[in-house]
């Protein structure tokens, strides 16, 4: 049996409860996806980690580091995902930061999550949740650890035919999914929400902007609406693991939204598959 | 040395990294003043865990079971802080809940704070934070994990001539205190900001507003603009452990307030004095 987790370089399965992760959820994580013993898109996770860190004020990792336990956790693995959490470590008087903060790595190997082939295939079915996202510019892109929106998002359903829950703002502007950023295709240009007062910022919702770019598609990063999104020609959603899934139907209580995937979904999705199996 | 910490009833420090406390601060806490063995206000506490546990569809804690473990903590401390928190645990698949969660229930003794006594006496400088909080009616008044906000907030002042920053939300609505709820004084009565859509609803506030009316003091739960505050005859901040403190000054970059403990304030102190050192 390999090790699952590392803490901090030594192999472990738990942290403090005085960690100000388990306190307060302070701190950021990164879900990678490792494919034949390789981190995909290792460079633009650390990249999103580190940025995550600068304006949260952690301590950075370093990423030499990072990048030899990585190695030593997944480097036999065909396939399996590799989580890594930063906190701010322990310290601190509640919300007060410690002045020299001990950032918390955990690094954390997970089972590859068995998505049946027709989701990027044929297309997945969506719904819009009820939950709303709240607004906050200094947290808004980052994937950090303050997560019970996505986790009350989640709770809305459980018919397991339905792969996605799509979340709007206060102000009825659509954002992403609970796991997935969304993309739509309008006059054959892809937009995406801007995520500048909530969101994650993916990173393969940067990669998918990338593909676009080389392909000749436009690519518009902005305030969407929901009109908007059932008015797309096609709509697909991104995350580092799923890569590109078609949405195929797009429910809500008024409305549904049915497509088959379009060519614009596919010519992305062949660039994510060259990335994935060919040039990895 | 006595135990610290009790998890899931046995002596321990640490949870495992694959709680969903950890993984999305996918859980609540409470934190309680202990006074000569005793958890002040320990039925007011549990009932808002009972609460908030319901809100989040977390499976509630025996609360026998949970004031027997506080007891074992606690019982030999004069003055201590009882922290608990309850996670909904490991397991589900990503934000997805386990279809039987079962929570982590964590009891940790800490040190009382040694606030000045002055706090209470003369009264404390505040000043306005320039982090805002998001609005969420699901998770408003909830003493939930996600506590980024806080943190943040927290970091934008050094001065330790500076007890609490006030926060807005981003319609410049003034909700609380990083740590405390905040009341204002007007034309003798009392008014605290609503928290339906943001906020912590502590517990000591719905104390305070027990003892203003046992005392004939009318009160008031509303919308509260930034001018109202300004404009306040008397400002004082309430959390379990500081009980109730004045606010003596309140800055930030246009405006001025400063007064001295007034009337209503030092009412409502001494009821709360009664509640810990008399009737306790």
């Amino acid at each position: 049996m390999h090790t699952q987790c590392l803490i901090n370089g030594r192999p472990g399965d738990s942290i403090a409860v005085s960690d100000r992760g388990v306190q307060y959820g302070d701190g950021l994580f990164e879900t990678i996806a490792v494919c034949d013993g390789r981190c995909e898109l290792w460079d633009r996770h650390m990249q999103r980690l580190l940025a995550g860190c600068e304006r949260l004020r952690i301590p950075p990792p370093e990423i030499a580091q990072l990048a030899a336990e990585a190695r030593q956790l997944v480097h036999d693995s065909e396939r399996c995902i590799l989580k890594i959490i930063i906190t701010r470590g322990s310290g601190g008087r509640g919300y007060r930061v410690p002045e020299t903060a001990q950032p918390t790595r955990i690094l954390l190997r997970d089972d590859w999550p068995e998505y049946p082939p027709e989701n990027s295939e044929q297309g997945v079915r969506a719904r819009l949740c009820s939950q709303r996202l709240g607004t906050n510019a200094s947290l808004a892109g980052l994937k950090h650890l303050n997560r019970l929106e996505q986790v009350l998002a989640r709770m809305e359903w459980d018919d397991p035919a339905i792969a996605e829950g799509l979340l709007q703002d206060h102000a009825g502007r659509v954002i992403e999914g609970t796991f997935t950023n969304i993309f739509l295709v309008q006059h054959g240009r892809i937009v995406t929400p801007m995520l500048d007062m909530c969101g994650v910022a993916g990173v393969m919702r940067a990669v998918v902007v990338e593909f676009a770019t080389m392909a000749g598609i436009d690519c518009e990063e902005r305030v969407v609406s929901l009109d908007e999104l059932y008015a797309a020609e096609e709509l697909f959603l991104t995350n580092s693991l799923i890569g590109i899934w078609p949405i195929q139907e797009l429910d809500n209580s008024r409305e549904h939204w049915r497509a088959a995937p379009g060519p614009v979904t596919r010519t992305l999705q062949a660039a994510f598959h060259r990335l994935r199996y060919v040039n990895g």
